[in-house]
């Protein structure tokens, strides 16, 4: 047996005894404390750093006998993200081991926040015939004369009867409350039928009302959309952050995650279960407030997500899907027993999980290929959906390709040194005064413009739409150059050099904050943007080449990111081919739209499997105009034959985000 | 909380702390005490008579301070079946609660003895095409270049063009299996295949060996034959006691015990599951030694049993098919899951559970009928196959009847005295002589005919099969009357009265036996053997009515029973029209032969549900006729037109005797 030790987190105010050798990241996760963990334990992103406050004392009384003893030294891959500006005591909570009691306060920088979720339903306009229905029934009570029929022949011979639904079997569990149900409803009784197929649960009396739940789990925000199946209207909608964060916050490191710990895929599995079981009791809250069990209320559910999320939901290791050739265990839709998930809705109801296009490509963008429906339209259409990771649809009712991006996580604000998600306190639009090189921003969680003029405005980062405003703000302003260089000359005090010698932008100054820190935008930052463009750019560029495409008739932009981007931005700084901005459409959570349609009419199911095979998915990295076509892509805004000095910084810089990115 | 009591049984030595208030019944079905139960709690049948040796006491110490303490005062339900000569401190362990530390002796005639199981598997001749085969697959390792196909889809594609199989679908458990399978059987694996449909196993490499078990619950006894689906071979039987029989000895005492305790249904549900794994370890333990679930082996079951066990097993509450109008809740085939139920053969397999014919008649007599395939004969045919009830089927081609009669439990030796079950000791073959009334008798586990010269033999009560031939060979030898009555004065000091005035027959002396008593033939067993007898005939002759049928071409005998019945008893006695002897047939278990068959080739399963429907299932009593026909069949051997005194006789007797059997 190993030995414990107590571990109290500040401000938080969390204790717990823990395992001797665990982390102080682990230890955190275990006792439930906000903590950033960008890339999983990987020691890479140096967002989780902590102070040891004290510690590696003898006694066991915590309160009284705390002393400081130094920790153990720091190896060089912690040292790395450390500075002499951190303070004392700092340490990254992936690296260092508990050793003893300790006492650690989190710093709110390297607190995640409550994620702000911008991912509401819109409108559909849909047909509806949801693939769950209910039927209710009145059968004459048996007597000795037709002794010889058994209840469930009885039902299923008047529901063909009644309803014209030949050859219904029973899900075996709803069978074994059928003979109760129906003497309790005096043989009135109101069944609940799945695809015209098989009856999946049984309830006395006449119920009309019929609940299903669309879910889209993004890496980063999961959101379910409650529908009234009668209606096809949203009744709630619950998110909540991806419970599977603290494990890792890109897909890349989950895997990772999955690979490294024995249980892993089985503790990722379980968090997003329990984390969906919270959604279900909570969205369900407004229909159904008694019983143990309101989610049963809920009758069907269809789940949209990344190939590595939909592989941790089913528990199919995702290992391979992170390593050439990339092959995903599963495409096609699948339809599982909630019982067998462990989601908490009617046990015998079905999960509908949406196919997977590719290895990259999952159900959240078959998702926004059902939601759009290119394959209708005659213009040539380009979806860029951008959640953690970038994927692009281009076509029309002639063919579409699919392909993902390797964007980073720079639009969601990671792999920026002072990113961070959408949560208050995140600078989310920004604009730069041309001639002064002043800025002004808004922060989520306030209404207003500010500057610094206006005093303390409690900033704390950057999130991911505004990243891509600020570089393109800094571009229009002559702070950096087309190339991506900072312009050191501009003349403004806010463009300066960092500790070790690299440019910076300083967007907000310390005493508008709430870290007490210059909150500023790295020559590191901007060249990660470049390349999340440049990945995006030369995505769709491939495409277009494959396809004989040379012009887009529109773009529309999708997903959480896509919802709050600026159209001009992003047009400045060439995220995709040029196309007038009327043409640039936001069309929000396509994903999640596409999964309420496959809830609210069946006919989409079949659309998905048919169209998921039907799109081209396009391997860009296999490319051979790949490293040509990405480097070119990479200016601002994109300069075809320009290109100057960016090669040999590009080939120092790619090979480890790529790597970070695919494993 | 209640308080506890130790308690100890002896001669078994079981010892165990029991709940205040627990009946001493209750309490040796806790700790596995071998003791009759034979109406499961009803109060009724008297067979679990046990002596309180020491009880009541005050003190910890269970063995050093015992003192003898008179139990509370019997009831009058209970105290009419105890009698002087069962000697001080008999209770019936069902009527006696504990209310204090006690030592209970379980006398011999008390114990139920281990049954010899009689059900051995025949050879059949029927065509190979089980519902389960094995496929075995070599993929092309993916490459970057087909890396848009899944590991499933590669799988499915290939089983069509390999194997012409199209559209198979996965397991939602295998599939989680398939990636690391596929990779560790470097791309050959073997797949098993439900129905052409499902793919419900994937093992690494080539795997040719496919098993399939056939499993026949009946009310007494269970059965399991293991074959090897490649071959249809039997590999091995394991067979065992119902573990349902600690909870009433017939279909009705189960039903009642369902109705009566709020766990009822559950606890015998999981006593058969608990059985039948069992069963399966045992089972498979010659082709499969290792691992924790040898069962997993397994990939196939098809099960049969009457009404009630089915129910009870599938869990669907029972007391609907226990009272009028007698409604089961499914008469369909089921496949259910092996996981659903708990029973630990492959997770991913189906049980199939063959189709019922109505509330009385269970798929036992669906396995009869497919065995015996009366439905492509000519001649006329009836099926006589009695487990714990009677079960008749009539017919050829172009029609069969079926019903079920309550013959009561006399042929299982249930109500019979001195009846036991087929265990060492029981007298199974007896021969009267009719000169000197003197009888030679049978006892399983001895080899030898034996009488009363030869001493002690150790005789401890007579089972079904016995009573048959102890009946037929009283009245030949003129111990009884062709109505049922004892003739007093036949010469024979074994003819004698009771203390109660009854006639009885003496068929082995105290001094044979091991239970130090006469072994005797009631004129009541009698009776009751008329009774059953009776009841059969008249299910028969009301069938044949029905069906305009005169006369029978063949009489087919099945059952465990059935095997070991003597063919002309059976006619002396008048168990069915008369027929010629050679046209009397002994089939054994065909029951376990329909499973098998159902097991063996996939069609027997559309032949079970086609002709379950088909069969016309007769009510015999509410026929008009039934009263008047019953009467007459009480006879030895049946004389028509010949009744005398026997109606009063019989609606005295038939009352309760029919009420528990129907509830």
């Amino acid at each position: 047996m190993s030995r414990k030790f107590k571990v109290i987190f500040q401000p938080a105010g969390r204790r717990g005894e823990i395992e001797e050798g665990t982390t102080i990241l682990k230890a955190a996760q275990l006792l439930g404390v906000d903590l950033e963990a960008l890339c999983g334990d990987k020691k890479v992103c140096g967002k989780c750093k902590v102070r040891i406050e004290e510690g590696y004392f003898e006694k066991d009384n915590l309160e009284s006998s705390m002393s400081h003893i130094t920790p153990p030294e720091a190896g060089a891959d912690e040292l790395k993200h450390i500075k002499p500006e951190d303070g004392p005591g700092i340490r990254l909570a992936c690296s260092c081991e508990i050793h003893g009691d300790l006492k650690v306060f989190v710093p709110e920088r390297s607190r995640a926040g409550k994620q702000v979720v911008r991912k509401a339903a819109k409108e559909l306009s849909i047909a509806l015939d949801p693939a769950v229905k209910k039927y209710t029934l009145t059968l004459t009570p048996p007597t000795l004369h037709d002794m010889t029929t058994g209840d469930y022949e009885r039902v299923v011979m008047e529901m063909e009867k009644d309803y014209g639904l030949k050859g219904l079997t029973f899900d075996y569990p709803v069978l074994l409350q059928l003979q109760d149900v129906l003497r309790e409803g005096e043989w009135t009784i109101t069944l609940t039928v799945w695809q015209d197929r098989e009856i999946v649960k049984v309830e006395p009396g006449h119920v009309d009302v019929c609940y299903g739940l669309a879910v889209d789990v993004g890496t980063t925000t999961c959101v379910g959309y409650l529908c009234d199946l009668s209606t096809g209207k949203v009744i709630n909608t619950e998110s909540m952050m991806n419970p599977q964060v603290p494990y890792g916050e890109d897909v890349m490191s989950r895997i990772t995650y999955a690979m490294s710990n024995p249980e892993g895929l089985k503790t990722m599995q379980d968090a997003i279960i329990t984390g969906l079981n919270e959604i279900i009791d909570k969205v369900v809250n407004e229909v159904k407030k008694d019983g143990p069990n309101p989610g049963f209320a809920i009758d069907d559910l269809t789940i949209v997500f990344n190939t590595a999320m939909h592989h941790i939901f089913l528990g199919l290791n995702p290992v391979y899907i992170g390593r050439s050739p990339f092959i995903p265990a599963v495409q096609r839709s699948l339809d599982i027993k909630a019982r067998d998930l462990g989601l908490r809705i009617n046990p015998g109801s079905f999960i509908h999980v949406l196919p997977i296009e590719a290895g990259f490509v999952g159900a959240d963008n078959v998702g926004v290929l059902i939601a759009q429906e290119q394959y209708f339209q005659d213009e040539m259409v380009l979806i860029i959906d951008i959640g953690t990771n970038g994927e692009l649809l281009l076509g029309n009712r002639d063919r579409v390709c699919s392909t993902s991006c390797a964007t980073g996580p720079a639009f969601e604000g990671a792999q920026i040194k002072f990113g961070m998600r959408a949560a208050p306190g995140a600078i989310e639009k920004v604009k730069i005064d041309p001639a002064t090189k002043e800025p002004q921003y808004k922060v989520i969680g306030k209404a207003d413009w500010h500057t610094h003029i206006e005093g303390k405005i409690n900033a704390k980062g950057i999130c991911g739409s505004a990243i891509i405003d600020v570089v393109a703000e800094m571009f229009k302003a002559g702070v950096i150059d087309k190339t991506g260089k900072f312009v050191m000359d501009c003349g403004s005090n806010r463009v300066r050099k960092d500790n070790a010698g690299k440019p910076e932008y300083v967007l907000a100054w310390a005493d508008e904050t709430s870290i007490n820190q210059d909150i500023t935008v790295t020559q590191g930052d901007v060249r990660a943007l470049q390349l999340a463009k440049g990945a995006l750019y030369t995505g769709t560029k491939l495409m277009m080449q494959k396809m004989g495409v040379t012009r887009l008739d529109r773009v529309e932009l999708a997903g959480a990111f896509g919802s709050h981007i600026d159209r001009e931005a992003s047009l400045t700084l060439g995220m995709f081919p040029d196309v007038p901005i009327d043409k640039v459409v936001v069309v929000g959570n396509a994903a999640g739209d596409g999964a309420r349609m496959a809830l609210l009419n069946k006919s989409k199911r079949i659309e998905a499997d048919e169209r998921a095979r039907w799109v081209n998915f396009v391997e860009i990295a296999t490319e051979p105009a790949f490293e040509k076509e990405f480097m070119m892509a990479m200016h601002i805004p994109h300069m075809k034959d320009k290109f100057t000095n960016l090669k040999a910084w590009l080939e120092e810089q790619k090979a480890p985000i790529a790597a970070s990115i695919k494993g």
